[in-house]
Order: structure tokens, then sequence, then C-alpha cells
């Protein structure tokens, strides 16, 4: 099993942090616009992408495996890409100096396929919109997005 | 063993960003600007890092395994944290549609520790910075890097 991490520290409270990680609101400002479905444990998160002028290009389904206010949001794909499908996604939060620490992981690739560096690559950017959210009021979520390369 | 890996697009002939890899002058425009010794094979490369007012806080030596031109460059840790030693550097450069792809490994960390989650972050944007220096002429090494956290 193959896993991609990151780490990123945002000067603002915790509480803060685990409000755009666990809310279907938060969730559209930083990651994707189109984000709907029940963000509590048990329920179903549904996060679809369109490019700027509306087309569908695709999209995710996660089921809530864990909630812990403050600490911890863990999510497990359900449909999606085949190489998703049964990985999991973790967000561990917590205090440092002045900072928020956000410990992220994406778990359980069964392959290290191009897909998934392209995929750690652009984690990182949305980690940042996150950031930015949190400390500005601004993210760049999908389909305002940082483009990477050929594949979005 | 863990390993961090990236991919990024870059709308740029192939030679333009094997130069900003391959050259000690290439790598000071996207990386650290302290960037000195020797980029052939069997060559050592000293990463250095500043403060934006001159302090030194840390680098890296890597020693070059491979050079292929216009295709690969392979380096080895050679001295830094501990972390870091021993690990290897890779990009791989092949052409897709328009871009020239870096699919990007930093390869044989002994333990995902937080401060390879801190790396594998870091590494995305200044994997950004290439491509912004070959497809602006502008990148943002350190010390003008993006911040992403407490540990900068």
């Amino acid at each position: 099993m193959k896993d991609i991490v990151h780490r990123v520290g945002i000067k603002a409270p915790i509480a803060k942090v685990y409000d755009a990680l666990s809310t279907i609101e938060g969730l559209a400002r930083w990651w994707t616009t189109t984000t709907t479905g029940s963000s509590r444990i048990g329920g179903d998160v549904a996060f679809r992408f369109h490019t700027e002028t509306g087309d569908e290009i695709g999209g995710f389904d996660m089921e809530v495996l864990e909630l812990v206010p403050e600490q911890k949001v863990r999510w497990r794909v359900k449909a999606g890409p085949a190489e998703w499908v049964g990985t999991d996604i973790e967000f561990l939060l917590s205090r440092q100096d002045d900072y928020t620490i956000v410990m992220f992981g994406h778990r359980k690739w069964r392959e290290e396929v191009e897909f998934m560096a392209h995929c750690s690559t652009k984690w990182a950017t949305f980690l940042l919109s996150l950031r930015d959210l949190v400390e500005t009021g601004k993210g760049r979520p999908a389909p305002h997005d940082l483009r990477i390369g050929n594949w979005h």
C-alpha cells in the first residue's frame, strides 16, 4: 500500500480549520464548489468537478468514517476513479506554536501510479487553498483551482 | 521505505526543464539561491537555505548519481538532516500533449515522520516554482519561497 502525506500549518484557531473540513459549506470553499450530501459520521459526501464552462469532468463519493471535533476527519472513497475506490483520506489536527497543524494522509493506494503522483501535487495545492480560506476567507476551490499540468 | 512522489506538467521544451534540473544556475533559480558545487555525474551539489535576513538555517549535500540528457536527473543525499541522509531524489522527464512532464520522487525515507509530510508539501511548492521559472523566467527559490507553516 502506498500513501500520500502532507503537512500544512494554518495561523487560525483549530475550530475554524475543523469547520472547513467537517461541513459541506466549508469543503465547498476550498476543494470543489460542487460538494453535496451529509458530512456526518456514516454520511456520504459527493464531490464533483466541472470545467470553468460547467461541464462535469468527474468526482468522488466519500463515506465519513470518523469525526472527532477539533482533532480528526476521516473518509473512505466509495466511488470515483478506480485507483481511488477503497482508499482512505484523513486530516489530523493539532496545535504547534501559533499554528493549527494539518497532517494529511491519502492512504491505501494499491500502486504508485502516475495518477497518484499527480494527486499528491494536487492535494498540496488544495491544502494551501484550505489554508488560504481559513486565514483570509478566500480559497481556490475547483473549478478555480491552480492548474498543475495537462491533467489539470 | 517510504516515498514522496509528485507530477507536474510544464508548457516548455524538455531541454529547458532539463537545464533547470541539471545546472547549478538552473537549480539556484527555483530551489534555493545558495546552490554551489558540481552538477556533473559524481559531483556534489551543496544546497543551503537562509532566512530573508541572511542567517543560514540548514541545507543538503547531494551526489549526482545519474544524468541522462532530457530524461533523468538523480541525486543521493550525502549530508543534511538525519532523515534525508541516504535518501534519493529523482526527476524523470517525458513529453505528453504540449507539456514536459516531471515525475518526481524523493525515495527511501526510513519512516513516515512528520518532517516527511512537511517535505512532501514543500516539494510540491518547489516543483511549481520550477514550472514558473521555466514557463515565465521567474521562480520562487528560497529564501523567497512560499511558506507553508511553522516549519517554513
